[in-house]
């Protein structure tokens, strides 16, 4: 596949670099600044290079990316909220065009999944959006292997800057500040971590499982979340937890009906308490009872693992 | 899809009966005794309740069940080893008439692996055997949409009898025989658990992960694999692994190297260590540090829930 890339954070870099060992081709990539395109293929090194150095893949026109020879479009811009913009503007571009998309970004999934289906309905290419949800996890496919209508309820650790704050707290008995300054020495939670630690992230995720299981009718938004983060947890709290063999999470959860997320008690060693940055997500499904998936939540490759397993499902 | 099932154990019976809400139309099914056929697609009903009464589904000649019309074959027909007659030759005959097929039956996916993918390359129909490893857990649907060449090792509790057994001398303090006393009584082993108890059902699932990963070059069958078993572990060695935070699983372990199947020490709360029948399969991944998956490893509707999720990503 001849592959185009929308944005040169960590995933679209990533994806760059890994493409070529699953017998892909990227033909373009473009970040805030401008574009790379090579209708033979990009050599990955370089741009990279170039992007180190310059701070942006090229200097071409991104139009020339965007209306370049390709057959799948990664949407890896930053999120967005509301109208997803410029994101959903590059998708519909690709879709328009009869070409595949492949999104990593959570806003066109969350906040307009509808308008999304709908332009993937007037195209000859596919949607897919694996890496949306929990990094290298398989929630998506997962789901629609099994069936959306065979899955109850999804579940789950969501946020690994999130989970590794809790974490923290509870090991080593620090108060919620002291974790965060932690977390962000590590690089593990941004200089302003809001969108993690007061649960935005985490109820994107849980938005897109909805509609995932629900196939957008109703259609759910960020709007119809409800949504509590952890940055008011007193370290007290995970004392008392721990006391009692349970610890706190902050957990998401998507069903037919509702999107929530917020701390709650979990058994201490149960399935649900995984460490540090890892995610877990929890199918509770019609006929095989509770399924289980634990792994890398983020980062560059793992992420760019799920686009390019979508990648290798397309026609 | 039309389905025809080889088969009315567990696994063949509930995909009978479930198939239906998957949108398939059973026509045919059949067991050691005798076949139901319906071109129009069988009451699921009055197939079970005659083999409940009678002891077979039906007493139609098989040859009808298979020669009939159907679009795929379900291969749940009992585990043979070796040449895995006679479910091969009905597997060959699915393939020879364009049929696809799926299997929850592991004797033909870990004996004759090249020789079913021959007679996969030589037709239209496509061979799937999610069922074979894990029941309910995607465990190979993961390693394909991975890219198998991504994936290093797959370990894991691939046998929940064994693991129910472990479980239960870990928790009580009971000796083996005790704690398989009691599994046999609840209906987790069988009258004879050997094939449970001496690691061949999960070196069976091991074989098979082996040539996922490999693509069948080399070649794995059971003899190539290294089998322990836990019919030696004494009471006293789940106690000193209990003093020292750890227990003890019956872990199966595929590499494109090597299979290898036998009791380990692990964390007591660790990923592994799963309780009672669960299973838990882990991918060592190029890209993506290790994914692990766990549910429920048997079961009649679990198992069909995987046969039913294989159906649905044919053609």
């Amino acid at each position: 596949m001849r592959v185009a890339i929308a944005g040169a954070g960590a995933v679209g870099r990533a994806v760059l670099e890994l493409a070529g060992g699953y017998g892909h081709d990227v033909t373009a990539i473009f970040d805030s600044s401008g574009a790379a395109v090579d209708t033979d293929g990009l050599d990955p090194e370089t741009v990279l290079d170039r992007k180190e150095q310059t701070g942006s893949v090229g200097s071409a026109d991104r139009d020339r990316a965007l209306d370049g020879p390709y057959d799948v479009l990664v949407e890896a811009t930053p999120v967005t909220l509301g109208d997803a913009q410029p994101a959903f503007g590059y998708c519909r571009r690709a879709l328009e065009r009869d070409r595949h998309l492949v999104l990593a970004n959570k806003g066109p999934v969350a906040e307009r999944y509808s308008a999304l289906r709908a332009l993937e309905a007037d195209s000859a290419g596919t949607v897919r959006f694996e890496a949306t949800v929990g990094g290298a996890i398989p929630a998506i496919r997962t789901i629609e292997d099994y069936g959306p209508s065979k899955v109850r309820a999804v579940r789950g650790v969501l946020n690994g800057t999130a989970n590794f704050v809790l974490t923290r707290m509870a090991a080593e008995g620090l108060g919620y500040e002291d974790a965060l300054l932690e977390a962000q020495d590590l690089g593990v939670a941004e200089a302003d971590p809001s969108f993690d630690v007061e649960g935005t992230d985490a109820a994107l995720k849980g938005v897109i499982l909805a509609n995932v299981l629900t196939g957008g009718d109703p259609e759910f938004t960020l709007a119809d979340a409800t949504v509590d983060g952890i940055t008011d947890i007193p370290a007290s709290a995970l004392e008392l937890a721990a006391e009692d063999g349970q610890t706190v999470r902050l957990i998401g959860e998507a069903t037919r009906e509702t999107v929530r997320v917020g701390p709650r008690l979990i058994p201490e060693h149960g399935t649900l308490a995984v460490s540090g940055t890892r995610n877990i997500v929890q199918l509770d499904t019609e006929h095989a009872g509770r399924l289980n998936i634990s792994g890398r939540g983020a980062g560059g490759p793992e992420t760019a693992t799920a686009v390019l397993a979508d990648i290798g499902r397309l026609g």
